[in-house]
């Protein structure tokens, strides 16, 4: 864009970078007053007349946020958009969602164009492949807000919105425990996720304080391909010393693990509890009905969103590294 | 944007619409060989420099589809949004998920946005909501080019993907009849979609087939409230004859059902047969496991995505009225 040009000009000749000049021209609190000045008087008179687009652009003026999330298929994503959508609409803002399917490459992808200044802020569930995070920086060099939700990174230091993960594992095991569960075993998605770690730690930890009862225990590593996690369970159940107890770190997970206990005859609860996290519908109407670790979803989106518009907003009692955790409840049904 | 006034302004010399100015500028195949050249020869003479900016918006370069659907927490719409994905991808374009949450006012807001040239396409289905039809009327007009997919209207003379819901809901209602069902009830949501009128056509049309056999039939009105639907549906199987099969017309219903039914004890499928429209994972694994009609929900689409991008890059053999019927077809577990 011509104006590009212009920007590039004024800050060769001042000697600054172009996001300096930038944030400058829009009056940025990051910028001190003097150079501020400096570069307003250069851009006089110069005449530098901003493109109408790349103006609106960088006066963040798209009224639109992105939410990136690695699948709509888990009822905690459709709950979490519904309490995203309500803090948007109050603020008039746009919500658009893009899918990572999982894939770091997506992901990258998706953040790459959010540069450009198509939205305004992120809020960002990391995809399971997600190790690395250059590309998380290279926005937050662009100044656009981000907060991440549900799926967060440990190492970074910016807003969150997350749960109980580590807290409500340990209870969920302790709970199996309590009913008799010698054998427990969880049921371990990425390795990369920060959430999945935390729940494994949680499990660990129960493991550990309970170990004058457990005879067996054990982490099985699943697929984020569904396709597969019938096979690796049903393998899992057929082993001596199978599971008598099984946390499953996440929703999609119910499905094979019920199957496997319909073809393999094994009765749940009698046989084996199950609990896993899940916000589905029915979870209460499945044969038999499922415990669920039930997570915040539709106040956590909630959360997220409103931390999300207080940055984009420049206020200033907003705290650029806020974590706010909000707790999971363990509802107890059939299955355990 | 200045460039409008240019392009205005050559319109307005020329005794043409701005519409027409524009397309005769991107060499569209709308426009005579003939005005192309006029509006060529004055574009020239004026000196008119198209804006980089919306010369791409008008080159339709945003490389990115919009994909409008009422919500995401029904199986259908993940399965359908990762056949558009796979299209998508392969053509190297983004996709953008809106929701409307079955609101025409949303779904009003949305479209409206896309005339600005956000998107080079649209997949749309529509909102429970929407008795209207301007709002589509203005896209057209923009040469944006829309497909419609699942939730198609009856009226447009536009490409559409659909499948085939008068025929399967008469095939599951005859099913429910030949089970023994004398009661059947069919369970309606919105009474604007053109596909719940064909779905309870097809019930009713059973119906008048097997009138020897049925002692009463009816038709439920549900709320697109779906936490209003236990009252609704448990009132009804208070009655005196109340049903003896039900044909849910959207997934969300066969909670309630299945809630109901565990509530009053009555026994699925002795007392009550149960078929519902899902592509719930789950419906294998509920108590008991759930008769479907099965959406080619992936395939449908994959074929939506795949209409749209020859509508796009305005493919010569590509009908703009084009109708595709996916088959939907009945699964038969448990519940009957």
């Amino acid at each position: 864009m011509i104006e590009n040009t212009n920007i590039r000009a004024l800050a060769k000749a001042l000697n600054l970078s172009i996001g300096t000049v930038s944030k400058a021209l829009r009056n940025s609190h990051e910028i001190s007053a003097q150079t501020k000045e400096k570069v307003i008087a250069l851009a006089k008179e110069l005449n530098y007349i901003p493109n109408p687009y790349a103006s609106s652009l960088r006066r963040k003026k798209s009224n639109t946020i992105g939410v990136v999330i690695p699948e709509v298929a888990d009822s905690f994503f459709s709950h979490a958009i519904k309490g995203i959508e309500l803090i948007a609409q109050k603020k008039g803002y746009h919500v658009l969602v893009y899918l990572t399917y999982e894939s770091f490459g997506k992901e990258e992808a998706i953040l790459k164009e959010f540069n450009s200044g198509r939205v305004d802020g992120v809020l960002l569930s990391l995809a399971s492949e997600t190790a690395k995070s250059n590309h998380i920086d290279s926005l937050a060099s662009k100044d656009i807000p981000l907060v991440f939700f549900d799926r967060v990174p440990d190492d970074k230091d910016t807003c969150k919105v997350s749960t109980n993960d580590f807290e409500i594992c340990f209870d969920a095991t302790n709970y199996l425990i309590e009913k008799g569960c010698r054998r427990p075993a969880y049921l371990s998605i990425s390795k990369h996720l920060s959430i999945n770690r935390k729940r494994m730690e949680g499990f660990k930890k129960s493991i550990e304080k309970n170990k004058d009862k457990i005879k067996n225990s054990q982490i099985i590593q699943c697929s984020n391909d569904n396709t597969k996690n019938y096979e690796i369970i049903k393998k899992a159940m057929q082993r001596r010393n199978s599971p008598d107890g099984i946390i499953a770190s996440v929703e999609k997970l119910t499905t094979p693990v019920y199957l496997v206990c319909k073809d393999l005859n094994i009765a749940i609860p009698q046989k084996l509890k199950v609990i896993s996290f899940s916000n589905l519908e029915t979870a209460v109407i499945l044969n038999p009905s499922l415990t669920t670790i039930t997570q915040p979803a539709f106040e956590m989106g909630k959360k997220a969103a409103e931390l999300l518009f207080k940055l984009i907003e420049k206020k200033k009692q907003q705290q650029k590294n806020e974590h706010v955790i909000i707790p999971s409840t363990l509802t107890i049904r059939e299955s355990t």
